[in-house]
């Protein structure tokens, strides 16, 4: 159905391929595969059985659309594929095949694999981003810009600030993905109730080894309707795709024609317009909030589906595959245009400063305020020290002068602070704080996490 | 990036041809082709070039995958459309290729076509389920079966009156696809930013020409951030697999090996389980309602992509393309298993009779107290007759005695009922109220809706 | 729970107040009331009782608390509301209280009513914006500025054409919002299950005159279980919040420090900030879209409650009260605040054609390409026409020259353009199409909606 | 605006109120005193002034509904209030209220104390519904029931096996509101735009200060507008009720008339129905899952406003604060019903034994066809053995005899199993695999828990 006329744009970067049908069909196998070598180690069936077996699961032997054709049977494809591949092992082995799991065991082992995969593919491009947001963090440490509340200039920050504060988001993302990678992605195992009857005693061993041979987590017991898992995996790529986001979109901003202190510096064709030739589109910005902006909604969807029916859903099973494969590819690409907006990242400081300068001194008022109150030693509060600066604020907007002249002509103001000093608090990178210990814990943090 | 592994599944029926890439680059092209037989009717290009350009406009002339992967420079897939549609159009028309058009209109317009043709199937697939609804109705006009409510034991319906509740739902998707089919789905063409500039006067005359060639409404100016449009269709969508689940929640709960009232009757193989074999499981309305659980968060999805910037989204507008082709599909899916449940569905009128003798009288307490206060003229008040009933029947379930016989040596109810009255109040057929008036309503609508 | 702490800013205009718990209990005795007249005039009730009874039904008389504290015991509040209504009704009619009826036919009336009436405050306050959207259109319809795409300067349209734009938005929500308070706010009358039984024969009748007398629409047969009204009451909420969330992402952009188009003018005191005096915050937009972001989550809420079981539902009937309320809730406020902007909506046109200076004649580039393919009569196709110009726009923007020059020294270019027709095709005023046409079309629309 | 009317049965238990607006108020004090305390401890204020300012920081002493009425002007509650607290502090200190501080450090700061308060009640109602579910999993280990597929008996499970799997879900969102509590509920301070410019070089021991008073974690540096915070509070909301919705919908199913398994044994009053006497509705499993249900859409908004612009959010902000107190309000009261329901629960082990013997020996079918495998020792296959006992078990369904006589007569099987060994593998009990296992592990887990 699928031939990627929008997978170029929306399926973009290497996590896509881990989440495709043919990812899954090589999961399903690897479950069936790492089942019957588990199983023979726990005397199960015998070690040249399972051998053969194991042999057999390679997904480029099968037929995807075929196996998807006959899944409209029995209502999912792990049944066909059971089939398929008891067709393909040689005939010793064929009777083993398969044996004390059902198709949800199957299907849900993919599910974590398949996300298993995934996330591995999608921490890497995390770091990337986190790299790139580390060296902006620490190149422009000082380097000024108008901070922005509501839109509006706000009191300054530095771009590293910025860079800062985007790279917390990322490395949050990175925390929590490692948390579910380890502890989360389990096995499912549980036969066609969850209480693996089929296997008498063996049922433990043979749960184990799968878990061991596949690289995921054993469960206390089998998990076939209780879907915390879906909804962690769920959730953190919702929020992996809502820290981009808000990168995205502030990137976004940054780049307006108006603003201009950010730009995409791409490779030929990528970010032009045909019709309006001038333009330089921060695409790869806008192709990752494009991608984000898809999370929520799948996420709701997953979560939506949690009330799994007794020991088998009646749809709500079904309801996951899709929003789930959805989910990871959005994810994956939100990170990967978002990796790629940041390797293309211009930084025109002179723009930030001189957009800065443009509302100089009103942007400092909080400042003349605050040493209003300590020069004063309290003798004009706070709120009597904001209302004064305020109103020469006010003044200097409706152009009855520079506001540095209208603060020192206050009498108030004077009687506490020298000209010389109003001048210093009205320059932006005194007026800056914990900028640098703000930049600094951040960067040691995501040190320490590599 | 998907060959099908879960489409059968969850990608069944017509619907999803319509909303595949090969559909959306049709539409696209289609867009071209009238796009350019419009401007020649106007007068904006010879009449030998629109046809050249029109006669060029044939998917299946074009590779998908080049596209997809070429739309990555400018982050949608009709800018090399147009390209790839240029270099096909012999020389003397390949100037007139997209005159005046911008991406944001081919892809728009397509998103419509698109959406018109899935409308167009899906309502098909509608009124099929409606016919079968509807024949249900009135054979089962008379058939009794236990209410239920909170999953307890009510009062009696039939199941004609079980099936005209379904049916309205239906009927209602229908009348809403309709409007929306005839009024909203409607040609985007405004250029580069709304205003048909590149066309000078000849802008509404060709959009006029565009909606007719197309089949679409006109709109009154263009649509491309005012996304109204996509949130109806994305709702439509949403009550449709709203009135799907709650038909398909209904047919397995009915199906449930211990109430037995529905079965699915498929052909071999569907609906068995290799592992229980004894199974009959109700296939098809459990991925009727896997699909149409999707919904609710892919319409979220749509929805919070409401806000496009200015005259082009900074992402909105990416973030539509593939929830959109995902609710299509799953609405259509979920529309196409409601009917093959219907198709394939028994119903166990015997069983449905033993159910409800199960509770038998208990169910009717109701009606011997509605009796008590019409017959006492209002001396026993609802309340009290209520409470009188009430008291009876926990004595009944208690294992006091048969429920007629305690009613009739109840003193406050022997004064107005006597036994034949009260034997006659406990027989299900004879408390059914409008039933008959409500079936027949609903069919006459139906019928008039055709 | 609630004391307004937040109802100010998220639950502003006068729409709160038709969703309130008292509007709530107000609406149940509605449906008590109507029920009870309608009885009398089918001749199920005494004329004197149903009188009695219709009197008694006024929403403070009651005690909200109490009746919420003991719905605990049957899930919902209609039960215990029943039980004060008939212990306040005089002796002789209480017999007659909610008779033929139950729970859920009240709280489903009351939704519709609740919601009928939150419609109606809510189309006055969409029509108003507008009006106001209107005044804008019209006025404003040559007034030139950039267009924006993906957020950077764009071929110019008119602050004419954005409102005309912004209103076609407000338009169709307002259709939609009519349709369904004609059509689709149907009164729920069933009994226990949906037949009516108590009733007998009289059920058709009551159901009519409940209808009547509450002015809503009569359904063919009760919708307890099939909830597509209440999923079109969402998406029509979720469709406003959306044409909300773009008009004021809009305002807030272009109310920005460094655009400056638009700002709001409100009274002392809106928009300030204590700590930065000189900023003028957008606030009322800024609210609007912080309303109208709650939505899309809410629909979703909606929808996903739409599979009720059977004759009632397990869980999904309870699901919906909370959700409706707050997305009727967050719609009034999000179109009470977007009313609000409008109206302290100031216009910089003078801001508008300066920032569109900065560009200039870049924007119009499009328009000096389309000039030359039809000056030189296809001589010079579409492709190579915009590559050149692209070209020269490129050294403009590299600082090689004026952008007029460097076209007039083209020699393409000249063999087909003079300077004066170049100097012409980069005056933005010459290129906007059929701006005045789509303006002119929304309004005879919206003028025709009255 | 809200008196309660449906907080009995949608905000129901203790979680409520720690999120109710007296809860936010209290919180935004607690913000500020402790900001006073910190400051004077890192030498900011005179330490007589904080203490002032502590002592006046009590919710009781503030008109919560004026302060919402005056968040109109700037758009949040945070900025009356410090006015409101300003006021009320003796002259002297009061020039040191809120100093270096922003309305959102007042507001964020107080959504994580409100989110830490109401997951320490909630984890106590966790840990209730887990103590409640663990001595079910231990009573009823070996007692067994139908395992239920599609909602079609399947091979037998324990009650047991039942319940440790719900207590699975339980103790995951234990475990994950733990980690977050831990982590992430981290005070936000950080100035008008971040940099704490205004409290110089004190701003990291204030910022180390308020987090020690309040028992919050210390963020690397502030995240106004990095809301991953948000979102993993709102994921574990969903999360949990996902697991009680799984709950919740499997007792309502158990509970069914026909079904009969669980029941709910509440107070007189609950669970009954006016109309229906004798129904003994699983109302506090309802009322879970309507609780429940709500969460997902509520989740999507706040994942849907993680795009926070810049250093203030022109919306996102705004748009969470109604969803987080909806949500935490909601999981509440799932959680609440939950326990509810736990605690009413009684265990009907006849039925479920009856139940299960409906069916008999049908279920079993998988055991045969697997001793058959084995003691074939692979002679027969997997499928083949599948199919056999398939076969027979069609016949048996058909009404051609007893299911144990018709495998005794099949030459197939008996060339393998003795009629002894049949009747055997046919015994529900036998066929229980690990189920005991599984028990124990997971309780061991959640003994380890506490």
């Amino acid at each position: 159905m699928s031939d990627g006329l929008f997978d170029g744009v929306l399926a973009a970067g290497p996590v896509a391929e881990q989440v495709g049908d043919r990812a899954w069909l090589q999961a399903m196998l690897d479950f069936e595969g790492a089942l019957a070598l588990a199983s023979a180690e726990a005397g199960v069936l015998p070690a040249d059985a399972a051998e053969l077996i194991a042999r057999s699961c390679r997904a480029e032997d099968y037929d995807i659309a075929e196996i998807g054709a006959r899944a409209v049977g029995i209502g999912n494809p792990a049944g066909p594929l059971v089939r398929a591949l008891t067709a393909r092992v040689p005939a010793e082995a064929a009777a083993y095949v398969h044996l004390g799991a059902t198709s949800q065991d199957v299907s849900d082992t993919a599910a974590m694999l398949v996300t298993a995969r995934a996330f591995d593919v999608l921490r890497g491009e995390l770091r990337e981003c986190g790299v790139l947001l580390a060296r902006s963090a620490e190149t422009y440490a000082g380097t000024v810009m108008a901070g922005r509340s509501l839109l509006q200039q706000a009191p300054p920050v530095t771009f590293g600030l910025t860079a800062a504060g985007w790279l917390s988001g990322i490395a949050a993302a990175i925390d929590r993905l490692d948390e579910i990678r380890r502890d989360r992605l389990a096995v499912q195992f549980g036969g066609a109730v969850g209480t693996l009857a089929a296997l008498g005693d063996k049922g433990i061993p043979v749960l184990s080894g799968i878990a061991r041979q596949l690289g995921l987590a054993e469960p206390a017991l089998p998990w076939h309707t209780e879907r915390s898992r879906i909804a962690e995996v769920a959730a953190v790529s919702g929020q992996t795709c809502g820290a981009v986001a808000k990168i995205a979109r502030d990137i976004t901003l940054l780049a307006q024609t108006e603003i201009g202190e950010l730009s995409e510096r791409g490779p030929a064709g990528s970010g032009g317009s045909s019709t309006m030739p001038h333009k330089r589109n921060p695409v790869a910005a806008v192709l990752a909030a494009g991608s984000a902006g898809q999370a929520p909604g799948l996420v709701a969807a997953l979560l939506g589906a949690a009330a799994h029916e007794h020991q088998r859903a009646a749809g709500s099973w079904h309801a996951e595959w899709r929003p789930l494969s959805e989910l990871l590819r959005t994810t994956g690409s939100a990170v990967h245009w978002l990796r790629t907006s940041l390797e293309r990242l211009h930084v025109d400081t002179h723009r930030m400063r001189a957009n800065l300068d443009e509302t100089a001194g009103l942007l400092l008022a909080e400042n003349v305020a605050t040493a209003l109150v300590s020069a004063s030693e309290g003798a004009v509060g706070r709120q009597a020290a904001t209302d004064t600066v305020a109103d020469r604020c006010r003044e200097a907007l409706a152009g009855t002068g520079e506001l540095a002249d209208l603060l020192a002509a206050d009498p108030v103001i004077t009687k506490y602070l020298e000209r010389r000093r109003i001048d210093e608090l009205l320059d932006p990178t005194t007026y800056l704080g914990s900028t640098d210990e703000f930049i600094r814990r951040t960067l040691d943090n995501w040190r320490t996490q590599s």
